[in-house]
């Protein structure tokens, strides 16, 4: 089970960059209020935009597990490679899981190593990359062994769609009539334009079921099937993810992880200027689960308006850092630089059967204390190391600890983390599922490309940024 | 020749979150200053913490090229694995040099393709990451064949001292007496602990030079050795650098591009509150030298007192994005969160033979005006459409542009950053030169690993982070 120590977040600890302890008073304010949340959240959960809250559990567990296990038996066995073609919530989930819980040398095993295909996600649409990705598995196993897997609720997204023809093209000429077999299509179950193309090609398709939206789809077939591919437990994580979403029903503020983290990085963002929440892990597996808190953490929450219309420019700058890495780049900064930020750190106690043990025998007075102690334990003193150095400069901080990585407690922090986000939507009084600010840059994306109807666009775009001579 | 395009960083563009294009006038207090700056840093150049400043051009030129190439040549041939112990200014330029220039599938390519090692950095004490590393190594092509570069000035570091004594006591095992063929140490030339191991055991060494600190080091040998085992062209590198180095030599403030970066977000950070930093480059192989632009920025200008004394707590929190895969993750924050950023965009021009052709035929509407474009279209497209979106929310942003991702150009940005660096470190009275708040974290882990003479801290750390009960 996970646990979220906050006592670096008080001003018992880092004086008044924290919170008053009595401001977490179980009859306070504070928690009254979430109480009152956490009732609402019960009411409108697996409802609107708070579908994904049901993924774990249910009815949406029990038909896309089975379709996902079904169409993984079928497909293993002829996959060396797997291709995701995705972008955001459609790709950073992907790339989570397959980092927390593979090794880090996945597509450098040996097939029999792997026993699942290599995976490649190309969430962008740098034409370096595509090629050098594409080259890989044609001479790895070959097109024809090769899955491609395209992740689009629309079809429309300019980079997945454009990828996406790109492959197709590719795979016609390449496989000949039977190329439809080797794409799987994610896509709306019901309407849309990929949907058309799934219709009209053949493709196998799993659902980005209706009211999940990107970011909040990790625990949908978005990222299970490329998680499922490559031999991840998908029943434990969606356990674990589960176990965490009960105890978060709980009424109870210090009972509550979602809550108390919402409460924590609220209180901290709003009323002490802490406004970068880095999330630190002392495991390099984890590392890339800071990619998909950034997504949801900043989109989520970073909105001009609030649900009555005011103007409030709300939102946190989610950072990501790697310990003990880090403590040789950024901590300098967290400790002397602007106190504008909370530090979420994360620590493992167990990482597997390899500890690192160091030997003795070099005969360097200097190092001798290492000799005999093992990688385990220097991690995790340096991640306390740098705990203590924090609240020595007053900088508010705290400690999620994972027993170990594995596939049911990675269920747990991914729904730690939605479930903290709609707290935190709530608390801050703002629409946590919309993105409207994304919605401009589309539409100049589409005028620069020349799409018809958004002529108006290209003007404005060429108008704004005309040759000023700012140059050097 | 990059450029740097920072129209959008003026009022003219985004009104009072900009700088009045007045406070860059020639003949203005700012440019004056600069002015005088810029013969300070004429005095200083090759001195005391400048030396760095020297790598790319005269005697240190000259020492290092000759000895790294006669090295690479002997070590290449029976290389088929590198592996870089170091971690922070030991392997951040490592990484990113081999990322921007190097193919993204490099350790996954034959070795004829590759022409030159497999390349892993161990940046961290991850005993799982060691563990995967090894066992890739040694299935392939043996320990035999992996040479070992282990980068620490001291040899203190504690990190890169316990997995160099990991891999120093493998070696011996698995090699027996000639061990020390496979290990090259990048290290003081005179004294240290690590000095006094390769002076015992043989190792061959290449120097850090003297004066020359590790998040400045990456056109010393530090950085240049790995490169050159990877094929990388480091002449061309150091002439880039060394091409950047003459046009920020000008006394003018609008024909000197470091001087004008770091005016612009220097200005931006102290005087219109836009402390955080991003670096957001539109092409992948650029993003991980956002990574090594995070220590250089952090650990530089994030200082807690000034040259005088004064407290100050400044310094700005550099951000890594990636552009376009960011604008589906990071855009809604930075055009309507708090408006406290200047975004950084890079720009490629040419990527170089693959253009990603999408192909016509597919025959949908809404995707009719993606064919017969190409990726780099669409890239730039986008590039352009998320700049006209933060101008139009009054959000300052600049862009870098590279002709193509080369060495030379390569070696132009490092001088950029760097010079860069010397400027705001000057601007904000501080020394950009020194990290003195990572020592307390250093001391804490000795102290807790059971180093002599640090036990008072065990017990200060030990009694500082007491369990409170904080938890839940």
């Amino acid at each position: 089970m996970l646990t979220i120590n906050y006592a670096n977040c008080l001003s018992s600890r880092v004086g008044p960059h924290g919170l008053d302890p009595a401001r977490l008073d179980p009859a306070g304010d504070l928690a009254q209020g979430i109480a009152d949340l956490t009732q609402r959240l019960a009411q409108t959960r697996g409802t609107g935009w708070e579908r994904w809250r049901e993924l774990a559990r249910g009815q949406m567990r029990q038909d896309h597990i089975p379709a996902i296990k079904a169409l993984v038996d079928e497909l293993r066995p002829r996959a060396s490679n797997l291709i995701v073609l995705g972008i955001g919530g459609s790709a950073l989930g992907n790339i989570a899981l397959h980092s927390a819980l593979r090794s880090p040398m996945w597509n450098l095993q040996s097939d029999e190593e792997r026993g699942g295909p290599r995976l490649f996600v190309l969430d962008n649409v740098d034409p370096t990359s595509v090629a050098a990705v594409l080259d890989i598995c044609k001479k790895n196993g070959g097109y024809e062994r090769t899955i491609f897997n395209v992740v689009s609720k629309s079809g429309e997204t300019a980079e997945t769609a454009s990828q996406f023809m790109i492959i197709r093209d590719l795979l016609k000429r390449e496989l000949g009539e039977g190329y439809a077999k080797n794409i799987v299509a994610i896509t709306d179950p019901e309407k849309g334009t990929m949907r058309q193309i799934c219709d009209a090609e053949g493709f196998v398709t799993l659902p980005v079921p209706e009211g999940v939206g990107g970011r909040f789809s990790v625990l949908s077939p978005v990222g299970l099937f490329s998680a499922a591919m490559c031999g991840i437990d998908i029943n434990a994580l969606l356990d674990g993810a589960d176990a965490m979403d009960k105890r978060c029903s709980s009424e109870k503020l210090n009972e509550n992880p979602a809550a108390m983290l919402a409460a924590l990085l609220v209180e901290l963002g709003t009323r002490k200027g802490k406004t970068n929440h880095v999330l630190m892990p002392y495991a390099n597996s984890l590392y890339l689960l800071a990619d998909w808190f950034r997504q949801l953490w900043a989109e989520s929450l970073g909105k001009q308006f609030d649900r009555d219309g005011k103007e409030v420019f709300t939102g946190f700058t989610p950072i990501k850092a790697l310990g003990t890495t880090d403590q040789h780049s950024q901590v300098q900064l967290y400790r002397e630089g602007p106190n504008d930020k909370v530090i979420g750190l994360i620590e493992v106690e167990s990482f597997g059967p390899y500890k690192g043990e160091i030997p003795t025998g070099l005969g360097i007075e200097n190092l001798k204390y290492l000799e005999g102690s093992n990688l385990v334990e220097l991690m995790n003193a340096e991640k306390r190391a740098t705990e203590f150095a924090l609240n020595e400069s007053q900088r508010p901080n705290f400690t999620i600890k994972f027993p170990k990585v594995d596939a049911h407690h990675v269920g747990e922090f991914i729904n730690l983390w939605q479930i903290a986000t709609a707290y935190a939507g709530l608390m801050l009084n703002i629409d946590a599922y919309n993105q409207p600010a994304v919605e401009l840059g589309k539409r100049a994306t589409f005028g620069l490309m020349g799409r018809a109807g958004f002529e108006e666009f290209k003007g404005k775009v060429d108008e704004g940024l005309a040759e000023t001579g700012y140059l050097v």
